[in-house]
């Protein structure tokens, strides 16, 4: 059974050709053509999914995984406008996402019909491309012509466009046979070193004394892992990697926060790097966001296929290719260099990392505790999904397991999707997700449960302090006699979603109970589980000052 | 304690000034200057919704009970993308809301910070203004005008504006001391008679044999009333008003679909007027609309002081002015007319309410059954809300008492914001509130219950038929083989969400048990309540149908 309009026809038929085999519908009774279409492919697998808020981000967390666009479609009105956070995420986090509206045709926009707003170009502050199709067999070209720019687009840039279709009535009418249309595949020109002064590069490298390599968010990427080898054997040479990296080095700082926040003047001076080279995502610490911008080196080299990003005010070259390329030919150029200048911050790091243990072994009951006792807790070869916020602080002061990879939503920095994302990439993945998140980004995304799709060996930790933790982190909001409206403090409990979205429920009070409630959390169980740890909101921000002093 | 940013003083400023006196603050740092601000200014209410979603419905329904511009606050990123949906409610219903975002300054975005968009203009396609401020004392000047233009606009056009305000650091920083900006007060011209010529109008009307005026979404309107009177007094006028109307007559169809359903084509030909005039807001009427594109009227005069709808495709003057100076002007020039118009169509209306009654009380429990009861039940004076979909479809087909006024966010017509919009037209209304909802809708804006502003005397009554009921009422969807799709059916019921937001929860299964469970549900109680409904899926569209058939 396939749609009988010949535009619902063709948008199917590029889909299936630009390989995507998967489609999260909300309900709707405009995009019925299409729901009709992409469920009955036998290529595509459907999913249904009635918050379109969370539908996109579930979206999201799959194509995170898979790094394949994957297909979003609802009807008409404000519905699309739901799926706006996640769109926005995905555009500044290079997650390839086909936005599917289904539209009135023009004349019955603004006229005074149900579901009607202006849906074309809707999106266009966060949109790689917007293919406003026109139903109408004078436009069959151009339709076409644009559907496969769109999917093009998504593929080859990896991240979200827009495609709005408009269909009058009849919806409902099928027929038996879909149609193949023909879309050109347009090969991109791939980007390759013959633009890179390699020797330029290697002369401003070989003559400084220090570098350092900042990594922000990154893809798992075994033949990075190895690459970096060569780089961290250089004694001249210091890699500081993100949470977020999913990079691991026995030589590398995998704490930046740790190490760098009680340092001074002169430390930082020495530190400071004569060339910086940076890659992968955004960078969650704040700190080497300050300390690189104050103390700004002279070169600072972005690698990026796409973009470049001037984080530190300082970008003196943007060298635009895939990093695993630039530093595979880049070696073959570069001279190691005698120095004291990683093992002097190695040696830093190790002291800091034995007065972490010290005070995490020594620390009560708080989100810093807990967070330590779960990180331990996690089984190898996992996925971790981290929700913003102080959540995601935390993880920084932390050393991951290298088998764990980990991701948080940090194209926005968003609280309003980490728990469909989580869910998303637990279905997408065949290892066992572990979901850290605070408890308002966990209420805020509670609808992210009301999901079939979720597999029972999906895991949920939420640490609940009864409100925003952040705010009581940061210095400012204390200052004000307005606390409440930005920590929001409230009584909530997710132990009634439990029950409303069939999880199993556990709870924990203490260090004692968050040992032993994680004990057996993670081995296979008939349903998914939410571990809900409650730590003492006044005392959670002195235990995190006193912990930075003290290391 | 006020912000020592002057651009946050002459924003609170210029808010107090044009009598803002109610703001939704969701948290965040980057607009900790006007949280601080507004929290302690002594003429300005503050709340605190975390979920911008929700907050922006929360404040549209404040809004569109007090019929005054409400503010709506949230920090940088995502956040502000979360109002989108209540935005483009507010734009097409006409509703004054002022949405205030946090930005950093423009040298910070698109550089790798986190909680960073493309914020400006973003609301674009759904907005009657977005003013772009800049921290900056060189824009002082421009910043003045264009905050004072978007708070005009949205008083005087009663719609969405988007005020986007970069703040860089430090945010936290205060003074004791509020200052006072000047803003001009602009003169709006206001829309007086003098470029309507009624003579020609009253040549039209008083020629025409049969006269027909349709009235969509309005506020309730004594004045109105009174002048209704006068038209209906006609014998050759036909008055049908929308449930949304708020007006009620005597010698008024109010429940146009009842009347319409099962006409055949002599007695469409018969309804068909001559003249038609129409004013307020959207039709829900799908078969209106359908009779009148069909049967289309030699005249139709659409009045409003904003902007002519073109409903039925044949619209002949848009006469610009507010509908109570319309015809008060009218009557004076208007001859009234013998005719069986009226008579017989009141007459037909009669013997269909019979009818209806006649089926309403044989009928089993469904949801047809379950509306008679409900809106029989309902106390006088009260403030109805109706969710989207089925609900407000179903609300079609009954009279509601002259005492009760009837809400449902038809601008849009999402079911995304409906509870949220309840609850918030709750808080601003002495009298009480009663909100009828389907499922699908309910769950879809669960959050709408996590806000410390519900009062205690605030009921809703939601109807379960474990899907989204409107798919099964629907011909086209049951001819799929994707009905799931469509219905999303579900298992989910409100009991856990009520222990969660602490409401008082009831239920019923059965005619009786409702007319039980209804029996004190209305009446004063400590905590506000929730009677859920359960009926049966598989039977509430066949019983639908039945229904038209019968009458």
């Amino acid at each position: 059974m396939y749609p009988k309009k010949e535009l619902a026809q063709m948008l199917i038929s590029a889909c299936h050709q630009f390989d995507i085999d998967t489609v999260v519908i909300s309900p709707g009774s405009r995009n019925a053509p299409l729901t009709i279409g992409f469920s009955n492919h036998p290529e595509i697998k459907t999913f249904s999914v009635v918050d379109e808020r969370c539908a996109a981000f579930f979206a999201l967390g799959i194509a995170q995984q898979t790094h394949k666009p994957v297909a979003i479609l609802c009807t008409s009105g404000s519905a699309l406008l739901n799926y706006y956070p996640a769109i926005a995420e995905a555009f500044y986090s290079n997650i390839p996402l086909v936005v599917i509206s289904a539209d009135r045709p023009k004349h019955l926009i603004d006229i005074g019909d149900g579901q009607t707003i202006r849906q074309e170009n809707v999106f266009e502050n966060h949109i790689l491309f917007s293919a406003n199709l026109v139903e109408n067999d004078k436009f069959k070209t151009r339709n076409s012509q644009l559907i496969g720019e769109a999917l093009q687009i998504s593929v080859s840039q990896q991240g979200p466009v827009h495609i709005n279709i408009p269909f009058d009535e009849p919806l409902y009418e099928t027929v038996t046979e879909l149609q193949k249309f023909h879309f050109p595949h347009i090969s991109m020109s791939s980007l390759d070193n013959s633009h890179i002064n390699y020797d330029a590069f290697s002369k401003i490298w070989n003559a400084a004394e220090k570098k350092m390599i900042v990594v922000g968010v990154n893809y798992p990427d075994t033949e990075l892992h190895k690459l970096i080898d060569f780089y961290a054997d250089d004694e001249s040479v210091l890699i500081l990697t993100e949470t977020t990296s999913n990079l691991h080095h026995k030589k590398a700082i995998d704490s930046i926060d740790q190490l760098i926040f009680s340092l001074d003047e002169s430390q930082f001076q020495d530190l400071k790097p004569d060339v910086l080279i940076t890659f992968g995502g955004m960078i969650v610490s704040k700190r080497i966001k300050q300390f690189l911008r104050k103390y700004t080196p002279k070169h600072h080299w972005n690698i990026d296929p796409k973009k470049a990003v001037n984080t530190f005010f300082c970008l003196s070259e943007f060298i635009q290719i895939k990093p695993v390329d630039f530093f595979l030919k880049f070696q073959e150029v570069v001279l190691k260099k005698e120095s004291n200048y990683q093992s002097k911050w190695l040696q830093i790091r190790d002291e800091k990392r034995v007065k972490h243990e010290q005070y995490l072994s020594e620390v009560i009951h708080s989100d810093f505790k807990v967070f330590g006792q779960v990180l331990e807790s996690v089984p190898t070869n996992c996925q971790l999904q981290i929700s913003n916020s102080s959540i995601i602080r935390y993880a920084q002061l932390f050393s991951v397991k290298e088998s764990i990879t980990v991701f948080c939503n940090r194209g926005t920095s968003g609280i309003d999707g980490s728990t469909s994302t989580a869910v998303g990439a637990a279905f997408a993945n065949k290892n066992q997700t572990v979901f850290i998140t605070g408890d308002v980004s966990f209420f805020y995304d509670s609808n992210g449960l009301w999901n079939k799709n979720i597999p029972a060996n999906f895991r949920i930790i939420l640490i609940n302090n009864s409100g925003g933790g952040i705010f009581k982190i940061l210095p400012g909001p204390k200052l004000t006699n307005a606390l409440e409206y930005f920590e929001t403090p409230h009584c909530l409990t997710a132990e009634h979603l439990c029950k409303m979205y069939e999880f199993d429920y556990q709870k924990a009070f203490s260090s004692e109970s968050v040992t032993n409630e994680l004990k057996d959390f993670y081995i296979t169980s008939e349903r998914p589980k939410i571990l809900e740890i409650f730590t003492p909101s006044a005392e959670n921000d002195l235990i995190l000052t006193a912990y930075f002093k003290y290391i």
